[in-house]
C-alpha cells in the first residue's frame, strides 16, 4: 500500500520538472491521487506516463495561459491553451463557482483542453461553497450511437455533487456507457469475456470480446441495445458532447483528439482540442442553504433505509463506495499495480527525481 | 385519423368549462395535442380524464396563481399553486427564458405542481429564442434503485432541445428507465411479456410480467441490472428527483403524490406537490448564435451520415422520429384509441360540449 502524500509529492515534482508552475503541478498531482483514493485507478497515476508522452511529443502545453474568451454574467467559454486537462479544469470550475457567487449559477464550456482525469473531483469543488457542482467531458471516440457501426462518441461522463448537512454529500460520477473503457482493458488482461450489452464488433454485432475496440468494435451506449434504451444512453452521450464541444468550440464526437494508440489522429479538426463543461448552482439561489441541506439529509436517509434485495447488504447512495475507500486509503495507503510502479520508477530515473519507496 | 385543430378546440373548451382562464386552457390543450402529434399518446388526451378526476375531487386548482417565491438573477423557485402541470410548466419555462435573456442562463425549480405531460415541449420552447432548453420532472414512485426492493423514484424524464441552422433541432426527451410506464400498460393489454431488464417483482427478482407494478413490483433504472449500469440510471433518476424537488421544496421520491390508482396516497408529505426543473441557456452567452448553429448542423450531418448496422435504414438524430410524425399527423390527422374516444365522448356529454366528430 502506498502513502498518498508521498506519491502526491512525487507527481508534483515530476510536473515541476517538466516546467509546470508549482501551483499547477500540485493541483494536477492532487487530482490524479484523488482518483486513486476514490478507487478509480484508471484515472490515477497510471495516466502520468501518457501525459508525459504527450508533453515529450510537444502535443501539450506545460505552461498554459487558461483564459476566458467569451462571457456573460452566468456563463463563460474558456480556452485551455492546450494545457493538461487536470490543470485547466480546476481553473474553469473556479470560474463557474465565481459566477454562481455573483448571479446564482455559473456555466463554463471549455475548448482546447486535454484528458482531465476524474470528473467527480471538479463537481465536488462546488460543495464547500454550498453549491451543486456539475462536470462533463467528451473523450476518445469509441462509442457507437444506436444502430451505428461508426464510433462517434466518447464514454462522455457526467458528474453531479450535491451537499447535505450531517449526511455526506451525494456524488454521482458515471460514464454514459454501461462500462468505462478501462474496465474492458482489465477484463482482457484477465482473459475474461465481456457480458453481452457492453460492446459490438466492427459490423455492429453483439460481442463478448473485451479487446474488440482494437479491432474496429465499439462500446455501446448506456442501455446496451435499442430495446433496453440504448437510444437514451446515445442521447446522454450526445448532450455531453454538444455541451462540451459545440458550445465551446472544441472538437466534437469523432474529431476528439485520441489518447489511445489504436485510434488514428484525424487529418481534419473541427475545433480546438478536447472539450469540458462545468456548472455551479448556489443552493441559496433556490432556498436557504440550511433548509436544503436538511432536506437532502432526509432524502439520503430515506434511500439509505430502503429494503435491499435478498443477498444485498444495503441500498447505496451515489458516492458511498468512493468515500469509504477514500477514508481507508488515506489512512492505510492505497494499492498500485506492479506495472504502474514500474512505469513510475522509469519516470523517476528519467527525470532524476527521488522515488518514493 | 383526427384533426389536431378540432381536438385542440375541444380540449380547450373542456378546460374553460371547468373554470380555467382561456389562455391557460388553450395552452394546456396545445401541450396535450403536442404529445399526440409527436407520437407519445401516453402523454396526450388520454390524460384528460385523469386531470378532470383530480379537479372533481378538488385535488387540483383550476385557477392557479403561479408565482416566483425566491430568486436570483439566474434562478427562481416557482410555486405552481397546485395547478395543472400543463398550465404551470409553460409559465415556469418562460421565467427561465426571461432570466437567460438577462444574464445568459435561467434555472427554475418548481414546487406544488402536478403531472405536466410531454417534457420535450417545454425544452423546445427555448429553441425559437436561440437557447438550449432543459426540462425535468419527478413522477409516481415506481422505480427501484439498484439493489432496492422499495420503489423510491419516478421514471423521471430529462428533455434537452438544441437549435441548429438548416438542420432541424436536436430534441432528446427520455425517461431515465429502460421504458416508460405507459408502454408496460400496452404490453399488458396486448398479452405480451416484458423483456428481462424492464421490471422486477416485489422481491426484487427479474420479471417478465408487464403488470407487475400492480403487484408491488418495480420498474428498473436505465441500464437494467448492476452489471449493465443500472446504478447510472439510478444516479440520473436521483439527480432529476433532487433538482425538481429538494431544490424547489416539492415532495421527493417516494412522497411524490401518485396519479395511478394502485399507489396509495401517502399519509405524510415532505414538501408541496410534484416538482419540475427548467433550464434555458442562451447560445450567444457562449458564442455567436450563428457560429454555434452552423457547427450544430455539422454535428447533425456527421451523425446522420454514420454507417448503419446491417438491417437498419439509418442512424437517427434525437427528435427525428417525433418530428416526422408531427408533419404527417398535422397534415393527415392522428390516430386515437377507441377507448380514448369513448372517454372523450363521456366528457363531452358531462360538460355539455359539442363533440368533434
Amino acid at each position: 500500500m502506498y502513502n498518498y502524500e508521498l506519491i502526491k509529492k512525487f507527481v508534483t515534482q515530476v510536473f515541476v520538472k517538466i516546467g509546470c508552475n508549482h501551483e499547477d503541478a500540485e493541483k494536477g498531482a492532487e487530482i490524479l491521487i484523488a482518483a486513486e483514493l476514490r478507487g478509480i485507478p484508471s484515472h490515477g497515476v497510471l495516466r502520468l506516463k501518457d501525459y508525459l508522452n504527450l508533453w515529450e511529443k510537444k502535443r501539450i502545453n506545460n505552461k498554459p495561459n487558461v483564459k476566458i474568451v467569451y462571457e456573460t454574467p452566468s456563463t463563460a467559454v474558456v480556452n485551455g491553451d492546450n494545457g493538461f486537462g487536470i490543470m485547466v479544469a480546476p481553473k474553469a470550475m473556479n470560474i463557474a463557482i465565481e459566477k454562481a457567487k455573483s448571479v446564482g449559477t455559473g456555466w463554463v464550456s471549455v475548448n482546447n483542453s486535454n484528458h482531465f482525469g476524474i470528473a467527480g473531483y471538479y463537481a465536488m469543488m462546488a460543495i464547500k461553497h454550498d453549491m451543486i457542482g456539475i462536470t462533463m467531458t467528451n473523450a476518445n471516440p469509441l462509442v457507437a450511437p444506436t444502430y451505428s457501426i461508426d464510433r462517434l462518441l466518447g464514454t462522455n461522463p457526467i458528474a453531479v455533487a450535491i451537499p447535505a448537512l450531517n449526511q455526506p454529500p451525494f456524488v454521482a460520477d458515471f460514464a454514459t456507457t454501461p462500462i468505462a473503457r478501462g474496465k474492458l482493458d482489465v477484463m482482457h488482461r484477465k482473459g475474461l469475456e465481456a457480458p453481452i450489452g457492453f460492446v459490438q464488433d466492427k459490423y455492429g454485432k453483439p460481442s463478448t470480446n473485451p479487446n474488440i475496440l482494437t479491432e474496429g468494435g465499439a462500446i455501446l451506449p448506456l442501455g446496451g441495445d435499442r430495446e433496453h434504451g440504448s437510444h437514451k444512453g446515445y442521447c446522454l452521450g450526445s448532450i455531453v458532447d454538444i455541451f462540451t464541444s459545440v458550445l465551446s468550440g472544441a472538437n466534437f464526437g469523432p474529431f476528439v483528439p485520441p489518447s489511445v494508440a489504436y485510434l488514428p489522429v484525424k487529418d481534419i479538426s473541427v475545433g480546438k482540442g478536447t472539450g469540458h463543461f462545468f456548472g455551479a448552482m448556489r443552493i441559496d439561489a433556490f432556498q436557504p442553504a440550511n433548509d436544503f441541506k436538511k432536506q437532502m439529509d432526509k432524502w439520503i436517509e430515506t434511500f439509505r433505509k430502503a429494503k435491499p434485495i435478498d443477498g444485498q447488504e444495503k441500498v447505496l447512495i451515489p458516492g458511498d463506495i468512493e468515500r469509504e475507500l477514500e477514508v481507508t486509503y488515506k489512512k492505510n495507503g492505497f494499492p498500485l499495480m506492479e506495472s504502474v510502479i514500474k512505469e513510475l520508477k522509469i519516470i523517476a530515473e528519467k527525470y532524476d527525481i527521488p522515488f518514493f519507496e
